[in-house]
């Protein structure tokens, strides 16, 4: 937990904040605060600084907010389309998405989509929104990735996502994670890139259809591994690349 | 299991292997597969081609080799180093370096690992070559990877590497992921690089006294996210990111 995210629920007055759940018991027993400590934390969807620790029971801890300054979410923004996986690696990309600044996560469909994932009880905020904040908590990161479930591959890319980018003022260059594409990430994305959406397909990848379908929706395809990997290795290792070939050295 | 990895231990003749363990199971219960059915397969440490079902029983597949054919390693050769991690993390850095190919994990002492954390039972070969294994099948790799053990950081850096490096006819890349190195990866690997060494730290990071020896000793610091990467996270987007300044599209 590099980051104690605060929420509204956690507000008793206009600075201070009283947890009693998992993040008092790591502020209590990991760092071992003592009154009068300062520990970084941040206000979901909002500036981060530090927080100093006012009030420490065995049960709750007391924190006032200082220092606040804004943080930047990550440019290019990042939406990524994932193929519904399965639960435990749903955790894993959630965790991930917030760990790595993602702005929302579309769930889909896909052939090599079990049904049976859709009836996982994961499958509503209240689920799955630990995952997200123990992923901002990790990344340090404020603001709480979307996301959103839809469970008709054609419906999703023919008529939903670009409905979502019509609203957007940014244009956005879709990828496309393929094994067998020639080209890599490289020759398709630089530093001008504004906006990316990039889909990851289920273990065993997307059949041919659906590659067809995404390439005449202006999906690009690119290799980003000679390896197989696995759905939740894919996620960091595309986020990863993408992050490597937009960036600017900060010296 | 995208590639069955096959063992001498599986061997009952020049061409057949006989398999009874979780191999067995996966191949009969989740590929169903019939008496005639063609498998990827590989042998360890050697060639992969097809493998056909030729018996099967409840709890028995036979599988003749066929049609095999080299795999060349990833170009560049890529060593990490991992300081020691939790069990549960190590777990996951042993699963990605088989899956990704990864030609010798050093798994080495730091400032902020725990001494118990080598007391894990998961510190002997028959313990940890199960995730490697596990990896490569998943990754489509026959090499096992090299790991090796060490629980002194400067004797490892000063002595133990450097004696490995004397022995090696390609020059390493030392390479150290560190969140406040202002430079990205592109600026110190391209796709003249012939072997890479990796360093990635503890959860927390390393010190900096860690850092300078590292240094002083030719590790050179790159900026590998902007987040606060998990260490298992951290390995694969590393991977990921050599991976593609290193690689030539095969277009």
């Amino acid at each position: 937990m590099n980051l104690i995210v605060l929420t509204d629920e956690d507000r008793v007055d206009d600075e201070r904040f009283v947890l009693s759940d998992h993040r008092a018991e790591h502020l209590v027993r990991i760092l071992r605060v003592e009154p009068g400590d300062t520990v970084e934390a941040g206000l979901l969807n909002g500036p981060a600084g530090r927080a100093e620790v006012t009030g420490l029971t065995d049960r709750e801890v007391t924190l006032k907010m200082t220092e606040l300054r804004a943080i930047l979410p990550p440019s290019p923004e990042i939406d990524l389309i994932c193929a519904l996986p399965r639960p435990q690696t749903l955790k894993k990309v959630l965790l991930t998405c917030g760990m790595m600044g993602v702005r929302r996560l579309y769930l889909t469909r896909a052939n090599r989509v079990e049904r049976s994932f859709y009836q996982s009880p994961l499958l509503s905020p209240a689920a799955w929104r630990p995952f997200l904040l123990e992923g901002m908590s990790q990344g340090k990161w404020t603001r709480l990735p979307d996301v959103e479930i839809h469970d008709r591959f054609r419906r999703f890319f023919e008529d939903a996502l670009p409905g979502r980018e019509a609203t957007e003022d940014k244009p956005g260059v879709k990828l496309l994670a393929d094994l067998e594409a020639p080209g890599r990430l490289d020759r398709l994305l630089d530093r001008t890139a504004s906006r990316v959406i990039i889909a990851i397909g289920p273990e065993g990848g997307w059949v041919p259809f659906e590659i067809e379908l995404m390439e005449r929706l202006g999906f690009t395809r690119f290799c980003l591994s000679r390896s197989v990997l696995r759905v939740e290795a894919a996620v960091v290792a595309a986020l990863s690349q993408i992050e490597l070939v937009t960036q600017r050295d900060t010296e």
